[in-house]
């Protein structure tokens, strides 16, 4: 597993008032010790405690590049395991890319994406689950996405997936010893006990795969798309909803919006409003929907708020919410029926109004008024009910990582043939299979079975001194 | 001098693998211990050796923000002469803002630019001149500009200005004491010791004076134009000098362009072209230059090259030299005339024409064919002696800030006046009046002497963090 060269690469990125520069690997200390002068002269670096910080200059030959602290870090207490350094100098472009060539010129390598946090894995400081949220963690934009990311990588479910993992290793090993002696018809392996692990493992299994939703809302958001007919009110109703969030969000630097209108941040979730300005230009009432570019639009949405006013005749409600039903893969998506104006009616009429519309599964209804600001609070409640936000605060295990979400499922799927031949008494031979198979899954999950291909799709995405 | 709160700020900017929040003041290990808990159990963070590394987590409450390094730094031992804490956490902007939010909420309040730098001038960990390097040193783009900065931050001329000010503050103490005496008519102070020392600072001022146009040079790079009719080569021109250069260039990031259109970087200089489309688009010839626009353009440039082609008649090639001259304020600006297409004609074809164009100071000529690339490196070497980057080797002492420039000029001033009162035997009163007035912009450069208006308009120019 050991690394034989050692890498370096910017931490931060962009231009700062200091930069940061990472060295990992057998060979940091030699290497740095070529182009560091201590301002102590005489001091030998590599001589000095670990997690202590020494100044001094970094040295092109006679000449001096910058002055900087460096950070020690000593094999296996660091973040990869590695010995490892940190370089914080000056944040100027061209100070950092000057020490990469000195470091690269003395024998290190530049470091791959994700590198650092690949030998932590590859050293066994973090597990695979562990280091995929490191880039979560990196890329959180809400506190929602953060605290999903924050527990995977404290540890989260992989400790727990891992001990039952183990238990089912031990099986394993006493069936295929079984085999080795088959003839004998011994069973090393106690079945109720393992019918009982099975059961442990799958209640485990599938609780984790319940909350890929949810996690999964958290780490991405929810994307909702606000669709009716031309001035029913869908800018004030945005502004309205808006309102008090905006300010939060354009606070947070680097939050991609691409197809995005405005985000709004309820109680650490992101509620992202797609732009569906396409289907405000092109269509003149709800049943002209039938455009492609509007199905993507509603596509990418998990929530559909379909605005309409309270004051529309009821079969123009009806036969608007008929349409974008039609536009709908029914069952999977919420839909919200939207009364807006409802100060324009009297309170009497809206309830007629409520009780003329039957609502399927995973549909509501609501009135409000986005031009007086009336029961804003109530629409946001009933989006974060939606999203049943509820549950988040119990759940303490959540997944969001669509491998994990695979992998788990296809484990679960193992599970339930080892279960079913666990109770036809399915020969020990086959039962090993389905066994070995839910191991290999779960192995999947925390890295202890893992190919380069896994790795690479993983690592790759990560950024550059990570 | 002290300042009575303690201030946090990020360190870095934008997102990358960590970032780094720094907090500086009295306070620092106080409000730190409110929001991390190390992960040694028991451990006291204000009990610790300074220049140690920390490792824990950082805590909203209950609730884990993120898990970090910190760096300990204790007054006077730190960049600012204060207590002074560095933070690394993982690169979200979500992280950054939380743990900012935190520390504001303990007691520390959000930095403004530059104010880290600002608090190490005032606990005179820098001078003012060392201070305003740091912002150079990150916006520095070049070697050249680098090397300015850093000689400027590693004290450069300022140590030798303060001991020649030192020097004068003792002479007009002594002549304020002869005042005192005024009608005993005793002389305290040696005019011949007053008459060395003020040469030998007029010397140095003078010669800093000299440098600035190198030092500003090497700052900012040297504006280059090119100008000529359509189809006369400047495109191919600007690609052949920029060649193999480009990738350098484009790798450093943050790079600000505006007007600029390409970035050549010659020994350490950068020669940034302005872009003349405007030119290209509006002039049939040279002769129709007489546009605001192209005049702005040219005023930006301090090398101007005229590009014609080697086959053009005599008299055009005079004609267009005429015209550009008229254009330039000459005497200041350098104008090279660049026979381009130079494969077209014969050698003592070349000759003749160059012997037929007489130039005048801080003119050049030279031939070249940009689409063979000849003689490229000539016209590169001829930028290279026009800046006279020959006497940048021997020269340790430059300045680049035309704040100081302003001072040195101010302080040469009153320095004449010195001399020529000592010569004619100027009344005390008068010449400690003018002694006065050197001391006060000497002082200026280095901020013995200063204001808050001085120091306002020197720090807001920082960025966030430094």
């Amino acid at each position: 597993m050991m690394n034989d060269y050692t890498i370096c690469a910017p931490a931060t990125h962009g231009i700062g008032a200091i930069s940061v520069i990472r060295i990992s690997g057998a060979e940091s200390f030699p290497i740095l010790e070529k182009i560091f002068h201590p301002a102590t002269s005489g001091k030998i670096i590599s001589r000095q405690n670990p997690n202590t910080i020494h100044y001094g200059t970094i040295r092109d030959g006679e000449k001096i590049v910058d002055e900087v602290l460096i950070s020690l870090f000593k094999a296996p207490h660091s973040y990869t395991g590695e010995d490892s350094i940190e370089i914080s100098c000056h944040g100027s472009a061209y100070i950092q890319q000057k020490i990469m060539e000195l470091l690269v010129a003395n024998g290190a390598q530049p470091a791959r994406p994700g590198e650092f946090t690949q030998r932590a894995f590859l050293n066994g400081k973090m597990d695979l689950s562990q280091a995929e949220a490191v880039a979560d963690l990196i890329a959180a934009e809400s506190e929602g996405a953060h605290q999903v990311a924050l527990k995977q990588l404290r540890g989260g479910f992989s400790d727990k997936l891992k001990l039952l993992r183990d238990q089912l290793l031990h099986f394993i090993s006493m069936i295929e010893l079984e085999l080795d002696f088959s003839e004998e018809e011994v069973e090393f392996a106690d079945r109720k006990d393992l019918v009982r692990l099975v059961k442990e493992i799958a209640s485990l299994i599938n609780e984790l795969i319940s909350s890929f939703q949810l996690g999964n809302v958290l780490k991405n958001g929810v994307p909702v798309a606000i669709i009716g007919r031309p001035n029913v009110g869908k800018s004030t109703l945005l502004n309205a909803i808006l309102d008090e969030e905006r300010a939060i969000v354009s606070e947070i630097e680097g939050t991609t919006r691409d197809a995005i209108e405005d985000t709004m941040n309820l109680e650490g979730i992101n509620f992202r409003f797609i732009d569906t300005a396409g289907i405000r230009e092109t269509a003149d009432t709800i049943e002209n929907l039938g455009i492609r570019k509007t199905y993507q639009k509603i596509d990418q949405a998990s929530i559909v708020l379909l605005l309409t006013e309270a004051s529309d005749e009821l079969e123009i409600i009806k036969r608007s919410l008929e349409a974008i039903r039609k536009q709908l893969d029914n069952g999977k998506k919420n839909l919200v029926v939207v009364l807006n104006k409802s100060d324009r009616i009297t309170e009497k009429q809206i309830r007629e109004l409520v009780k003329g519309i039957s609502l399927q599964e995973n549909e509501q209804i609501i009135s409000i008024s986005a031009e007086q600001k009336e029961n804003i609070s109530g629409l946001k409640s009933m989006l974060l009910d939606i999203v049943n936000i509820g549950s988040i605060k119990h759940q303490d295990v959540l997944i969001s990582n669509i491998r994990h979400f695979n992998a788990l499922k296809s484990a679960a799927e193992s599970l339930t043939r080892v279960s079913e031949g666990l109770s036809s008494t399915l020969p020990s031979d086959l039962l090993a299979q389905d066994i070995r198979e839910a191991i290999h899954y779960l192995g999947e999950i925390t890295g202890e079975v893992t190919t380069d291909e896994i790795l690479g799709n993983i690592f790759k995405n990560f950024c550059i001194g990570k």
